[in-house]
């Protein structure tokens, strides 16, 4: 029979859960695994609120394991490494994102690109090598192999940076691949959310001319004048979609919901690429003459390899590249999931772990 | 008042027209230009009837002028050249496929990719630079603008090898464009058409390994003894389909008929490619999971530039590929065109203009 989560391994932890669909999240004692030879010990100082913790708490996507401990933005102290861990030392700061776990030997582990293993470990409610549970950093203390941990640069700041380790590498990895982002390129940023805002950010600072496109006629001057965009479009003004045809050299598309594809195909040049990194739980509608005609490119991209991300954070440090966050209390988590259901924030919530958690323990 | 097609050029030429969206073919006297200093003039000799045309004379996209003289694989013998031509001489073997021309300023048009011009003007039901409506090579003579005559390499047979203008370029480009068809890698071919079949071909003469991928069990021994396939996927077979998740670099999919997207992004490898060259009339629907968890992509392409379609030509002369055809004579063309639109042919039929045309003149 398995052991309890508290019982599974020898060190305690103390974290946030959710038991069931209701998504609901209460204090919850688990435990983690001993500091092995390669592996970082770290304090947990914050963590970011991704819109997939709030569909895997509520199990929108079928494959969630209860309890489930979320957070996969996670930054904090080391306070203990493994014998042979060369990557960082006690007191370093660091984060963890998506995946704590690979197999490392298979062709996309070999070229970095662990994200595409198809024996990749999520960060939580995954199974780890061992069998136990993954769990994530809405909880005191995290561990991970070294190659799962990111070096947080001197000047990023904790709480801002800690979104980039899903939201930002997320944007930048597909935005540097499909050659979205380049010096004289036009690029469509779809959606303005957690992941839209940094990557209208990215996008700027890789040198693109950057397009916003967006339902919210509201959200024009915030992306114009506040995030740098060169200029913004309102999806359902037919006028302004018209005017924008076939401008684009690529298109960023971050919206989760099921939206017409049609349109952004439309402001595509040809040989124009749309890239789909949000996750509609129903298929989307292509119509394939927008594609042949000009021999366009619809293609997906999930997160990014260790590699990427540590590549993306040294970027985003060296260009002031910061999410833009709201600071929660552990305690306020469930009035943050239920504002982030109604994207009643700007543009992500972070969890101020570090000095929170503690006062929430029963 | 504009003039009848008969006397708007001062050339009389005869062919097979459609009047009306029954689409029913008869024969017809109209004109063509007199031969410009950069024109090529040739008497037709073959025609390869494109599942293309059986829409167009339908009007099934739409898009049709009636009366339309159909034809875009047309094949013949040069009677006349303008003083400027230097491509070829009277005598020569030449072919017209699915345009006849381009603004020849635009990006697309100085990279030789003159098929993605916004202002490509396609060989029937068109209308040409001089504002007269363009007619296919269901008709005896023809007449285009030296850049888009492609010469016929000597050992290159004209029945045969008149498909290849249109079936031949719109697998060949996107094989070679998106690396589909490369030693080492893996592609499968959906649908054994007029356009699958030769995609066979041109896939192995690249050096792939090749996967046709039918509805039809019939068609097995066909693709792997005669056509060379190296293995053969029933679709509708789901344990076939699922010994076979994964293991393609990338998917050519002929298919012009609405049909499941997502088991084809199964047989993929992570980060391999599904082409689209057919044209269903209504959207396919996308899982994104699919495209995002394996960074995969779809892409449409639609036939191919004029420096690539000779490439095209002189690739398949050297490696003896040549469209499967059945030869109608021009008084039978719909009866073929019916057999056509039961699929009832094996692959393409190739109508004899330059020995039955005559004797159906009225």
């Amino acid at each position: 029979m398995s052991k309890s989560p508290e019982e599974e391994h020898p060190r305690t932890a103390f974290g946030w859960a959710a038991r069931d669909k209701s998504g609901h999240l209460s204090p919850f004692h688990f435990s983690r695994r001993e500091t092995g030879e390669e592996d970082v010990r770290f304090k947990v100082l914050y963590c970011g609120i991704c819109h997939s913790d709030l569909h895997s708490v509520k199990n929108e996507w079928g494959f969630t394991i209860y309890p489930i401990v979320p957070g996969h933005e996670i930054v904090g102290e080391v306070t203990e490494v493994g014998i042979k861990v060369k990557k960082v030392k006690v007191g370093d700061k660091v984060g963890v994102g998506c995946m704590v776990g690979a197999c490392q030997a298979c062709e996309n582990c070999n070229n970095d690109l662990e994200n595409y293993c198809r024996k990749m470990i999520l960060t939580y409610s995954s199974k780890y090598h061992d069998g136990t549970v993954t769990y994530g950093g809405y909880s005191d203390t995290m561990i991970a192999n070294e190659r799962y941990i990111v070096r947080f640069p001197e000047n990023m700041p904790l709480d801002a940076g800690a979104p980039l380790l899903c939201a930002g590498i997320t944007v930048y990895s597909p935005l540097k691949h499909f050659g979205l982002a380049e010096p004289g390129k036009h690029v469509g940023i779809v959606g303005l959310g957690g992941l839209g805002h940094v990557a209208v950010k990215f996008a700027k600072a890789l040198g693109a001319k950057v397009t916003v496109i967006s339902t919210s006629p509201k959200k024009k001057s915030e992306a114009l004048e506040h995030l740098g965009a060169d200029s913004f479009l309102v999806s359902r003004d037919q006028d302004q979609m018209m005017s924008a045809m076939g401008t684009m050299d690529g298109i960023l598309d971050t919206v989760s919901a099921v939206h017409p594809v049609l349109p952004l195909l439309g402001l595509l040049k040809y040989h124009g690429k749309l890239v789909l990194v949000g996750l509609p739980d129903k298929p989307l509608e292509f119509p394939v003459f927008a594609l042949t005609m000009g021999r366009r490119t619809v293609a997906g991209s999930s997160f990014g390899g260790m590699k990427e991300t540590q590549e993306m954070i040294d970027f985003a440090a060296k260009h002031s590249i910061t999410a833009e966050i709201e600071v929660v209390a552990m305690k306020d988590v469930n009035t943050a999931m239920e504002r982030l259901a109604k994207n009643d924030v700007r543009y992500r919530f972070v969890i101020d772990i570090g000095n929170t958690i503690a006062s929430t323990k029963l």
